[in-house]
């Protein structure tokens, strides 16, 4: 690619990358797979065609991109750059692999912001090199810092899962302003509001499964779907029951719609890593205290979503049951990453502390 | 006033309101008085002065507006209008009568936004009328419902403190998300971070007394100073710690700058009111857990001012003890009015949920 006008390739390519990111954050969080975008440039920095994956099963970014440019304009491919959010697969899936279609194609150059954790889809850099085409991490290229960190952020939780083989996983808790998640007598619909509510419900369905403990599942008999105002919310999480206790048959987590499961053991470790090998990448923990506390103190927790309703109830049962920590020194500090009101009610959510650069190739 | 071109007295009069509340806004809501704002306009509905009142001691708003009118132009108040946000007060305290201030002046009508509730300094409006002004409401002389809402919230938890003998009480909580206050050990320095901490003391320095139990007092030793970067800030609030305990010599809440007391009591209502009587409007509950939930069973608390910190402890001792609330329909409901977020904190202050036209004249 040449220079067009007074912009130089590195700026074309932030642009690329920026646009891409913007297409990625349109692809489901839910489903396994990452949210990719991709950008195809031709030699002189001509938008060819872009695209994104929609979900699990749907052509990757790249397929997307290169089935989007139109035949009169196939030819300038030749010679063109790829920009991707994440490193091209180089695996047989339920898809071909975007190294060799990019090749095929002709591209003669490919910007990539996040390497591949998966080993298995990995390897299409250093395939892509092999065939003679200039592969450049976007830092290489010299990409704008912050256009390359929002390209980490959109697969930075799935990356995370990948990398570890564990899923993603979000703790949430809706809570009164002193902690209490019911009263003495254990009511506790609802402490938080509609908004609340339907902003809780709309998590549920960007998730590929939701756990809860068998506390949970026998004492508030919860439906653990995501609904809306209209009913069931599109993508439905496989809803799953930890713990050795049985689960009658009339339980609500056993009615439809979407999947359910229960897991018999009490190593919540092992039972999220099963999560993992059925295909769930980001997985909603939604109690209960017994559940979330064990989660915590084996580190399990990445991310925590906090309803607080401004109610004061002075007794009730907590949040989260005893982990261990005697002094204030000792508590996990969060980082928050979102504080906002919902109708009555506030929101934070915090993920673990970790290092900032993480997941960029 | 008659009409300047296009603009109808209403339109007018609603925008030299709206003026009055930005000028009011400027006073302190500590001191004792209420934050009001004046303006005055002419005949033809020229903007001859404005003013607000700057603390105890100081002018009230329509005396400064009428100092600020310059002499070539005093002439114009004949016939002029002054726009206020309270009713002109009628007694002598520190200052002359403004009703007196006014007639003087010769302004020939008189638009104010909230009655004066206070007993002492009420009258005005009647006054006027006596003499001949014309004297109207905000909402008789037809002004816009939201200025006029502005104006009633400019003196609103003045006013109620007036109205009912008791300060404007706003209880603070400083928490982990699972609504600890301390580690299992005592630790509680510092749950929230600088931000937090930052805005609590800039709060601080806008009410007139800070209270405390002499558990607190006794177990944290806090200086209830309000402090900046730089030192203390320039107004101190009364530092006032209640309960029969002992507060040895050596209390840093003892130690200076401003003033503190200490009211051997047990009956909270009975010690605000005290407060009140030494000229307390506004008033700052800093715990602990007793003195909080005593407050709320009392129904003293007006305001809840909620900082929460992502952190869970999963032990230690809870904002508020025992409300004797057993069931979560019994739980009063707070009117959020501001949520925010503070560093890695979060604050959200809530209102007792009251008739909102409460308050306006």
């Amino acid at each position: 690619m040449t220079t067009t006008g007074t912009h130089s390739r590195t700026d074309l390519e932030t642009w690329a990358l920026e646009r891409a990111v913007e297409l990625g954050a349109y692809g489901p969080v839910a489903g396994g797979n990452p949210r990719v975008g991709c950008v195809l440039l031709g030699p002189r920095g001509e938008l060819l065609g872009e695209g994104y994956h929609r979900g699990a099963g749907t052509p990757h970014a790249e397929v997307a991109a290169l089935a989007a440019v139109p035949a009169s304009r196939r030819h300038l491919l030749a010679g063109g750059t790829a920009v991707v959010t994440l490193e091209p697969c180089h695996h047989h899936g339920r898809t071909p692999p975007c190294s060799r279609a990019l090749h095929e194609a002709g591209v003669r150059r490919v910007v990539h912001a996040v390497a591949d954790p998966d080993p298995a889809a990995a390897g299409g850099a250093r395939w892509l090199r092999s065939v003679g085409v200039e592969v450049s991490t976007a830092a290489e290229a010299g990409l704008a810092p912050e256009t390359r960190s929002r390209a980490a952020d959109l697969s930075r939780t799935w990356c995370t899962a990948v990398r570890r083989g564990r899923p993603w996983l979000v703790a949430k808790t809706a809570t009164t302003l002193d902690g209490r998640v019911a009263a003495v007598d254990g009511t506790s619909r609802w402490i938080t509001g509609p908004e609340a509510r339907s902003h809780a419900h709309r998590f549920r369905a960007a998730v590929d499964a939701i756990v809860v403990g068998t506390g949970t599942a026998l004492a508030d008999d919860p439906a653990l779907t995501a609904r809306g105002p209209a009913g069931p919310l599109p993508h439905q999480p496989r809803r799953v029951v930890v713990g050795e206790r049985d689960v009658p048959a009339s339980a609500r987590v056993r009615q439809g719609p979407g999947e359910w499961c229960h897991l018999r053991t009490r190593d919540l470790g092992g039972a999220v890593t099963e999560l993992y090998r059925l295909g769930a990448r980001h997985v909603l923990l939604e109690g209960g205290p017994t559940v979330l506390a064990a989660a915590l103190r084996a580190g399990l927790v990445d991310e925590l979503h906090a309803y607080v309703a401004p109610v004061v109830l002075g007794a009730g049962a907590g949040a989260v049951a005893d982990l261990g920590v005697r002094t204030l020194e000792d508590a996990a500090r969060w980082r928050t990453v979102d504080v906002r009101r919902l109708g009555d009610d506030m929101f934070l959510a915090a993920e673990m502390r970790r290092p900032v650069t993480e997941g960029e190739a």
